[in-house]
Formats: structure tokens, sequence, C-alpha cells
């Protein structure tokens, strides 16, 4: 390696290792921080994010970037300096007053956000959104698109990703999975969702939950599990991946699924290459990418027939008194009940993408000024009404549900959405790569999904943008037919409707 | 305020972010790090120790203090002046290759060290240790001293403090400490120290520690307590300050006073004026007066009558197997028992210092080349059997036993001893202001102490040097007085011996 790229790591690998600071301090503040920690933790999260910023946009970067610009065949130092030079430019782009206006208007909205939420009122918050808005279309012009404004807020969470394509792939996808999720409805059978609400303690939940992941193959040498109020996972280095949840007594999904969502995204981060920790080479490729993980663990596998196959017996052992006399077949559809629900979060893996598609159309109406924000109540509220058939008593289940906006956060959505499709196409090539990966899962055997995951996708860090990814594992581009696909083939024998 | 003073001050903040970002790190090494996030995590260390030192001897920096030198009459504003070039003038002066060097040789020392000790072998450490004093002097030459090289290593854990003023203290303490404690071995009346070694469960342990730290005044909601394999206390910020402690479940003394005496220090860094925080008026004063803090909670107070006088019936009912037909006074004296032993962190409050001396006048000695490493073990020895009357049967319980050498860490060690005295002292003077503080005590009152700790020590912050604030707060020099009355006053009655 040259000089000039082994300056360019050392910059490269101080911006990561930054990243990874930032990433306890918040990991620290969900789980750990003393309540009056808050305004000192405040500030060392402003000094860390700062000094991560002057490295991020320093000169120095910028000239060893031209330095090194084109003279590479090695494809880690070709992905290395093509993913520095994305992020680098587009920060050099954003002036600091800009962003420091977003950081403070984003803190008051945040907060009157809460109260708004609470009081399920939507005209308190609309004026921080107003602002909020006009800030992030400043950021979006700051930062420059070739297409439409909101390329410029996508890019940031999915990088290369086109606002007309995905509108085109939600297109595609919204009637056909509304009309699904109708069928579903209206089926003769439906399963007895009222199982996974009976009485399940909270200190065998815990203890079933990390062997459901140790078992897929979370190392808890290289990771923790503990418990926030918002479960999230943070890999602070592939030997330090730290994921959390929380426990509901009488409702089995909460922490069971969600350990099995957060080690999804645990397993990615644990599979990173840590010879090249800090570097692109090193990181994951999208939120989307990383959603395709955590979905396939959560669900296709998580919630699929032939995983409790082998562990609804343990399962039954372990919670008898909920689960005496349940059926292996009365407990799968339990646990796979779609219904129109108003709170995303709260939504199952069919009707999920719909809430998606809702939110997505409305920022870029909102971000394009197509929607006035005064209207976001009565067209969430329409907008339900269409695609799920629901209605929104009031603006709290309704437009005030998610953080996002309040924090500034637009264009983050439909990361979600991609990661389901991603994650059902991977499953395809999967498939068609482990004919028996079925009866793997049968005899427990999870270890020859995740090293097909590794291989593809895990070690190949930020190689591929996440189309390219798509294109070179699944070897098609994105499509919503595998997710449909998947969704018919689960349900069908669930629901007795056509498969 | 000036403009330079305000951009002095926002420097000097991010130094002591940077502290609090590094202790955070250090913290959570200690009680929560998967073991495999060793290597990301000591990259962490490097980068945040790097940042910080690069800040503490930036020209910027020095520009501000020469611009501000002498122009204060604010106390605060001169404490912050005076204290930030001291540090900075030692930094400034110390080569960055000779930094580094301690840090690569103290490492390999430390792992070297852990071996050693294990085999009870010192010719293998020796090596190291010839090689870190050898450094270290450079290091006190390169910072240079009035006195003698130790003072310019013991300056660094106690600023202003002068070997040849420690070694009057040490020499007029060695004896009538030694004469003391033969005393008492050959008392008539020994007390049972076999009660405190019964059965008492962990978890039980945990909730009362937890109980007394709460009653002394730890406040919970600016405050952790965990488990790590070595007891510490951080803080981070005033209101984030974290204790750890261990747990045997056949010592009472282990985890109980472990707790109380972090809970010391966690009350005096609860204690800094949280305004001031980051900045030296907003920091303690030394690892010594620290000191003073953590022994008065858990001898002066924690192992006194008045206090079990108070909590020994609550005791008493949550290990009421253990304590079953335990008097008062056989419990005081259980948790009070006086015995020469050969290691130094399980030494009762009256040895302990006598450990202290020893090393004291070991680590001078090699310092000056007045003692060879080679001779160390036996002039170890020798001491020990001068001191203590006891002689180690090799190396692992004699001169191997403390981890401080091994980093490279000459100076420190006089601070535990310093702590003991200044606590006897502080005593001595808060009992003459508060008349009935040990009537107060019987009562489950301990605020009275803590406010007037608050208002003498802790609210001061490091306006005062440490020989300062005790000639402030006592109204006399350092003397070894006090805490040989408070010795003869607290074992007569409890030995029987003369008061």
């Amino acid at each position: 390696m040259s000089d000039t790229y082994n300056r360019f790591i050392e910059k490269v690998r101080e911006i990561g290792q930054l990243e990874a600071i930032e990433q306890l301090l918040e990991w620290d503040q969900e789980t750990n921080m003393p309540e009056r920690g808050l305004a000192a933790r405040a500030e060392h999260m402003a000094l860390a994010a700062r000094m991560k910023h002057e490295r991020r946009t320093s000169p120095e970067l910028g000239e060893l970037l031209s330095a090194l610009d084109g003279s590479a065949d090695d494809p880690v130092v070709a992905t290395n300096v093509r993913e520095t030079r994305r992020v680098y430019e587009r920060a050099v782009k954003v002036p600091g007053d800009l962003v420091a206006k977003i950081a403070s208007v984003s803190s008051m909205a945040r907060a009157e956000w809460v109260g708004a939420r609470k009081a399920s009122d939507f005209k308190r918050f609309a004026p921080y959104l107003k602002e909020l808005l006009d800030l992030k279309r400043q950021l979006a012009d700051a930062v420059g698109f070739a297409g439409e404004r909101y390329d410029a807020l996508l890019d940031e969470y999915e990088p290369g990703a086109r606002t007309s394509d995905l509108a085109q792939v939600f297109a595609e996808l919204r009637e056909p999975l509304a009309a699904f999720i109708r069928e579903i409805s209206s089926a003769a059978h439906h399963p007895d969702e009222a199982i996974v609400h009976r009485s399940f303690p909270r200190a065998a939940q815990e203890a079933f939950a990390r062997k459901l992941a140790a078992a897929i193959g979370f190392d808890f040498q290289a990771g923790r599990l503990d418990v926030s109020a918002h479960p999230f996972c943070t890999g602070i280095a592939p030997g330090d991946v730290r994921m959390t949840t929380r426990y509901h007594e009488t409702h089995f999904n909460s922490a069971i699924f969600g350990v099995l969502h957060e080690t999804g995204h645990g397993l990615y981060e644990q599979g990173l290459d840590e010879g090249q920790r800090y570097t692109p080479m090193g990181q994951a490729v999208s939120l989307g990418i990383h959603e395709s993980q955590s979905l396939m663990w959560e669900n296709i596998v998580g919630r699929s027939r032939a995983f409790w196959e082998y562990f609804y017996p343990e399962c039954r052992a372990t919670f008898s008194k909920a689960l005496k006399g349940v059926s292996l077949d009365a407990w799968v559809g339990a646990i796979n009940v779609v219904k129109p629900s108003m709170i995303r979060v709260e939504a199952d893996e069919a009707t999920y993408n719909l809430h998606i598609i809702l939110r997505f159309e409305l920022e870029r109406a909102l971000l394009d000024g197509n929607l006035a924000v005064n209207d976001v109540p009565e067209a969430w509220n329409a907008k339900m009404e269409e695609l799920l058939g629901i209605r929104p008593a009031g603006d709290a289940e309704g437009c005030l549900q998610d953080i996002h906006w309040s924090l500034g956060i637009f264009g983050y959505f439909p990361t979600y959405a991609l990661g389901k499709l991603y994650g059902a196409q991977f499953w395809e090539a999967a498939r068609r790569d482990i004919p028996d990966v079925e009866d793997r899962f049968r005899c427990g055997d999870f270890r020859v999904l995740l090293d097909w995951l590794r291989g593809n996708i895990h070690r190949r860090g930020k190689r591929y943008r996440p189309d390219e990814l798509v294109r070179a594992v699944t070897g098609e581009p994105l499509s919503i037919r595998p997710f449909m696909n998947y969704l018919h083939e689960k349900f069908a024998p669930i629901y007795g409707v056509a498969g």
C-alpha cells in the first residue's frame, strides 16, 4: 500500500473510532445512565459529533482523496476511497450553521412532539414540522440532487437510491399488497391471537430469548443483550455488538421476536470483517440492507413453521402453563396474525409496508410543497383508510405516532420497506443455493443460512451499493415478486387462502 | 468575563469532556464490555487519550494562558488558570516519544507481572521494573523538580506535595504506629473475627449496601452501583457517578465496607459544583483528598460504634442467621479487627499506613538508585518484618502483590496514607464544629456531616491545593496527631488497651 493510502486509512479509522465512541455513549444513555447524567451526556455527544464532523470535512482528507482518486485497482482500496469521498462530499457541502440550526430546532421539536402526541393535537406540532421541512429543503439544495429534493435526503440512509425508482416499486406493490390484506381479512379461518397474550414470565422470556439468539448464531462473547425503553442494536465493533429489548409478561411477541429482530442486526455487525473495522469495507451497506437481515431472522426464519418445528417443544416446556394444549399449528398461527392496525411499530410483516408507503407518499408531497403541513392529519387518515381500510380516531394514533419527523428525519422510512423487499429476494436466492435450508432449520441448523449471509452480504462490507448488492447476490434487480410470493406461500396455509 | 477567558474555558471544558468520555470507556470496560470487544476498546482509549493530549498541549491554550496570567482577582478565574497552567506545563515538557514508550513498556510489564506474580518469581519482573524506573527517571528529569526526582512523580497525583515533607511525616508516624500495632497485637482481649466470615447471602448484601449508601447521602438518580473484579468509583459528571463492588458470600466486609468506601468517593464527586463541571473549580483536589473522603465514610463513620447503634438492628434482621446472638459490641469488634497481614488491599485501617510507608521508602530508594532492583524482595521482606513483625513467604505475597509498578506508577502509594491522615484531621475539625455529630449518627442523621464536607471540601473544587485545604479547613498544617488520637480513642475500648 502507498504511504498516501496508509495516511488516508489512518484518517478514516479515526472517524470510525469516533463513531464507535458515539455509539457507546448512546447505548449507555439508553441502558445505564442515571437520569441526572443527561445534561453532561448531551455535551459529550455534541463534542464527539463535532470532532467527527471536523475530521470528515478536513482539508487534509480532501487532499488525500484527490491524490487517491482513480488510482485503485484493488476493490478494497477503491471501495474505501469511493465511500469516504461520498461522505466527505456530502459533509463539506452542508453549512455548519444549517447543521446546528437543524439540531437546535429538532431538539425543541422533539420536546413539543411528546406533548402534542400526548394531547393528540397535531396543530401544536405543525409549526415545528414546517420549520424542519424548510430546513431540510435547504439541506437538500446544499447537498444537491439529480432528480428531486427527496433524493438528497434518501441518499443519506440508502446510498444511491432514487426517489423515482422507489416510487415505481411502491406503485407496483401498493395494490397487490392491499388486495392481499383484504383477502386475508376476509378469510374464513383466523388464528387465535389470544394465545400470545397469555402469561409469559419475564425471567423465562429472557432465558428463552438468549437461547434463540445464541442458536441462530449470536456470539455473546462478542455482544450483549440489555433492556431499554426502545429496542435497538448497535455495533461498536464486530467483537462488541449490543442489542436491547423490553419485556411484556402478557405479550410473547414483544421480547422474543424483538430479540430475533435485533439479533438479525447483530449477526450482520458481528459478521463484518474485523480486520477492516472503522473503514467502509468493514461497514454495513445501508439501512435497508441492515433491515433485510433483521427481518430475515425475525420473520422469514423466526416466524416460520420449520423454526418452530424445532423450537416449539422447548417453548411449550418453558411456558407450560400458557401453552398447555396449544398445537404447533395453532402456535404458528398465533405468532403470524395479519391484521390492519394503526401503529406501524406494532404492525405485522404483511401490513407493515403499507404503513411505509403512506409515509413515503406524504413525505415526498410535503417536501415538494404538494401537501400543506396543516393538511397532514386528513391526508394521513384518508391514506390509512385507502390502504388498510381503517381510520385513526385521532392524531396520536395517526400522524403523530412516529418520532422521526420531530428529529428532522425524512427519507428514512422507505429503508424499512426496502429491507422487507431485499430480505425476501435474498431468501429466494438462499433457498435456490441451499435447497434443503428449511429441513436444516427443522434440525436446529441455522448456521447454513448464516454462512450464506456472511459470504454473500456481511463480509462484503460496502463494496457494493444496495442495488448492486441485490443484483450481485440474486442475479436480478430489486423486485416485489419475491416478497409477494413469500407472503402468499406463507400465509395461504395459515389463513386457508389461495397460495 | 473577558472573551479571552471565555475562549479559554471553552478549551478547558473540552479537555474535561474528553476525560469524562475516557472515564465512561473505562467504566464500561470493567462492567459491561464483552470480552471480544477489548481490541477495539484499546483503540478508542488511545484515540481519546491522544485527543486529550493534543488539547492539553495546544499552542492556542498556551497563548490563552499567557494572556490570562496575573489578570485574575476572582478566585474562580485564578484557580482555573493556575490549575490549567500546571497541567499544561507538565504536559508540554514531556516528549511524546517518552509517553508512548512508557505506555508500550508498561503494557508488556503488566502482562509479565501477572505471570511473575502467579509464579511468585520477582526475577521475571525485574528487567521490566528496571526499564520502567529508567523511563520514569527520564520523565522526572523532563518535568523538572525543586527537591528530588520523586517530587516530579508525586506531583502528578498530589499536586504540590514534596517528598521531603512526606518523608518527615512518615518518619514521625512510623514508630508510634508500629508501637500501637504491637500493643494491640499483645492485648488480652481480641474480637471474634469469625463472625464476619459467616454466610451473608449476596442479594441481601447488595440490598443492604445500597441502603447504607443512600442513607449516608448517595443519590442513585445521579449514580449507579455495579459489579466489577476490582472495585472503583468514577465521576463522569456530578450527575453521573458510578461505583462498583464485588460480593463474597462468606465475607461481610468486602462488599459492605467496599461500598461505603466507594460511596465516600462518590459523595465527593456528586458534591462537586455542577455549574463548574469540567473545569478545575469543579474538580477534586487530589487523590489524597479524595481518599480522605472514602476513608472518612468507610472507617471513621462506617466502622464506628455510633453508626452501628443505628444500623445494627436492621443488619441483624437482614442477616438473622449469621448474626443470631451476636451483640452490638461483638459486632463492632468483629468489623474492627486489627492484625498485621501481608496484603495491603486487605489491611485494616491501623496497619494500612505501614504498608504505604514501606512502599514509599522502597520507591524513593529505587528511583534514587540507592536500592538495586534485584534487592527489592529482600528489602521488602526485611521492612515487613521491621514494621509489621511478619515476613512474606514469597514474592507473590510480598513485592509482587501490587499492580502499580507494572503500570509505571510510582509516587501514587503515598496518597493512600495521606488520605488517612487528612481524613482524621478533617474529622477532628468536624467534631469541633458539630459537637453532637456522633449522636446524630445514632439517630440516622448523616446529612450533618455530608453538609459539612460539602461546604468545607467538595464545593471548593481545586481552589486550594491539598496542604492549603488542610490548613483552611482545620486551621493547622498536616499532622499525624489527629490520626494517632483517632486510633487510640477508637481501639482502646475494643482491645481493652489504654486510650
